[in-house]
C-alpha cells in the first residue's frame, strides 16, 4: 500500500516520541525534532510505501542520535511482559483437546501480540492493559479455517516476525507449526524501531525449536523489500507453500508484491490508513488470507 | 509562555485536520500538508510564543486554501450547540440567591466554555458531550474569590474572548459584570482559527447589552500582541481595572507581559505545555488571578 495523508502525522508523531525517549532537556528535543522533521520533509512522496520512508527516517534517527538501537530498551520491556503472557496462554493453549483448535487459538494469540507497537500506538504505549483487553476481541477478517486447509498440504512455511515483545506470541504459533512442517522465521538484520532482531528471537528461545530456521530480511529494513532479501532468505521464500506476514510495516510492504502462493496477514489494525486498506476499522484484528497470482 | 516541544507536532497534528476539512481528495490533502509543514518547519523557532507561530501559520494555510475563514462552518456550528446551553445555564443562573454566588458559577461556566476548541483538541470534537463532561468538574486553580473582591472596586473590565461557540459561556459572565461596571469585550478583527470575530459577537448578541463595548484585537492575531492592539483596545486596557483573559492563545500571549492590574485567566488548560506552565493538569480548569507588578 501506498502512503495516506494521514501517515505525514504519524511520521511526525514518532519524531516527537522518539525526542522525548532520548533527550530530557527542551533545546536536545527542539534541535532533535526540527532537523528530523526537515529529514521527513525531503523523504515524504505519495507514492512511496510507509515502510519505505519508515525506514529511511529511521536510519536518520539512529544516525544523528549516534545510538543503533533507540528502541533497546523498549523492547526489553516489552520482552519481559510478552514473556509471562506467553506462560500463561501457553498453558491454555496446552488445555485444548485438538490440534486444530490449538492452531486456531495461537492464530488469535499471535494476532493480539501485534498490540505491542510502540510507532503505531505511543512510547508509552501500556502493553499489559492493552493486551488484556484484545484477549477479549474476536477476528474481524478470520480466514483460520482456509489456514488450516493450507497448512494440510505444505511442507514448509516462511513467517516474517514483527516486533520485540510480540515474538513470544508467535512463538506458540511457531511451535505448533513447526510440529508439522519446517518453519523459516524471518527477523531484522539490524535494528530498526521495535523490530524484533536475531537478539529478541535468541531471547525467545525461537533458535533452539526444531524444525525452526532462523534467517533476517538483509538490514535495518522495516517490512520486506525483496531487493534487499539476502540469497538464504530469498531460497527460504521460494521453498515456502505459504507466507505468514505478521503486522503492518510487513503488510504494507508485502501487498506490494503479488505471489505464486497464499500470504497470510496477521494483525491489528493500528491506524486508519491500513484499516481502510484492509477494509475493517481502527483496531480491528485480522487474519487475511491474501492471494492474487 | 515559550513554544515546548510538542506544539512543533500540535501544529502538525492542525495541519492534518485542516487539510482534512478543505479537501476531499489524497491528492490535494498530501500538497496542503507538504505545504504547510514546510512552513512551519521555516516559521518555528523555540524563542518565539505559541501563539505568535500559530498566527503565522493559520494566515498562511489561509493564503493557499484561498479561504479567508477555513473555521466558518465549525465556528457555526459551535455557536448553535452552545447557544443551546446558554438557555439552561442561564435559568440556573437565575435560581442561584445572590449576585455572588451567581457571579461564581457564571465564571465556572466561562471556564467550562474554553473547552470548544478545534486547535487544541480536534475538528471532530464532540462540543456537545465534552461540555456535559465539564460541568461536573471543579475548579482546579480557583481564585475567584479574589475576583469578587477586585470587582467590588472596579469599574470598568476590559474582557478577552476567546473561540467561537465559548463566547454564548462569556455572555453569562458579561451580563452580570455589566451590570456592575463597563465591559469591553474584544474580539478578533479578521478570522482566524475559530476565534471569535465581531461576526460571533453580533451572534451572541453582545453588542446589545448595555454597559458593554465591543472592541477588536487589530487583525488576524490568536491571543494579543500588544504591537497591533488598536488605539481604541489600547485605551479601553489603560482604562480597565482589571483584566479576564479567556482560554489558551490569550494566557501564552500575556503572560510573556507584567501588567500594572490583575489579570484573570479563565482558561482551561487543554495541552501539556500550558498545563505545565500553570503546574496543573492537563484538562484541568483555571480561574487564575496573575499579578507581576
Amino acid at each position: 500500500m501506498k502512503v495516506k495523508p494521514f501517515c505525514y502525522l504519524c511520521a511526525s508523531k514518532q519524531i516527537f516520541e522518539i525526542a522525548n525517549l532520548l533527550y530530557k532537556d527542551d533545546q536536545s528535543q527542539f534541535d532533535f525534532i526540527l532537523k528530523v522533521n526537515k529529514k521527513l520533509l525531503e523523504i515524504f512522496k505519495p507514492n512511496l510505501v510507509p515502510t519505505q520512508i519508515g525506514t529511511n527516517l529511521h536510519r536518520y534517527i539512529k544516525l544523528i542520535s549516534k545510538n543503533e538501537d533507540p528502541f533497546r530498551n523498549l523492547k526489553n520491556i516489552s520482552n519481559e511482559i510478552s514473556k509471562k503472557f506467553y506462560n500463561i496462554l501457553k498453558l491454555q493453549l496446552e488445555a485444548l483437546p485438538s490440534f486444530e483448535e490449538k492452531l486456531k487459538k495461537a492464530l488469535f494469540y499471535s494476532v493480539i501480540g501485534n498490540t505491542i507497537d510502540f510507532a503505531a500506538y505511543s512510547t508509552n504505549l501500556d502493553v499489559d492493559k492493552f493486551l488484556k483487553k484484545d484477549l477479549n476481541q474476536t477476528l474481524k477478517i478470520d480466514n483460520r479455517d482456509k489456514f488450516i486447509l493450507d497448512l494440510k498440504q505444505a511442507k514448509t512455511i516462511i513467517y516474517f516476525l514483527d516486533n520485540a515483545g510480540e515474538i513470544f506470541f508467535d512463538k506458540l504459533l511457531i511451535e505448533l507449526l513447526s510440529e508439522v512442517c519446517k518453519v523459516y522465521a524471518v527477523v531484522k538484520k539490524n535494528p530498526i524501531l521495535n523490530d524484533a532482531t536475531y537478539e529478541d528471537a535468541r531471547l525467545a528461545s525461537l533458535d533452539k525449536l526444531k524444525n525452526v530456521v532462523l534467517l533476517d530480511n538483509g538490514g535495518d529494513i522495516i517490512g520486506v523489500d525483496f531487493k534487499y532479501l539476502p540469497k538464504k532468505t530469498k531460497r527460504a521464500f521460494e521453498e515456502a507453500d505459504f507466507v505468514i506476514s505478521k503486522g503492518m510495516g510487513n503488510y504494507e510492504s508485502l501487498s506490494e508484491y503479488t505471489f505464486s502462493k497464499p500470504v497470510y496477514f496477521l494483525l491489528k489494525a493500528k491506524c486508519q490508513p491500513v484499516a481502510q486498506e484492509l477494509n475493517v476499522n481502527k483496531e480491528d484484528l485480522v487474519c487475511y488470507r491474501y492471494y492474487i497470482k
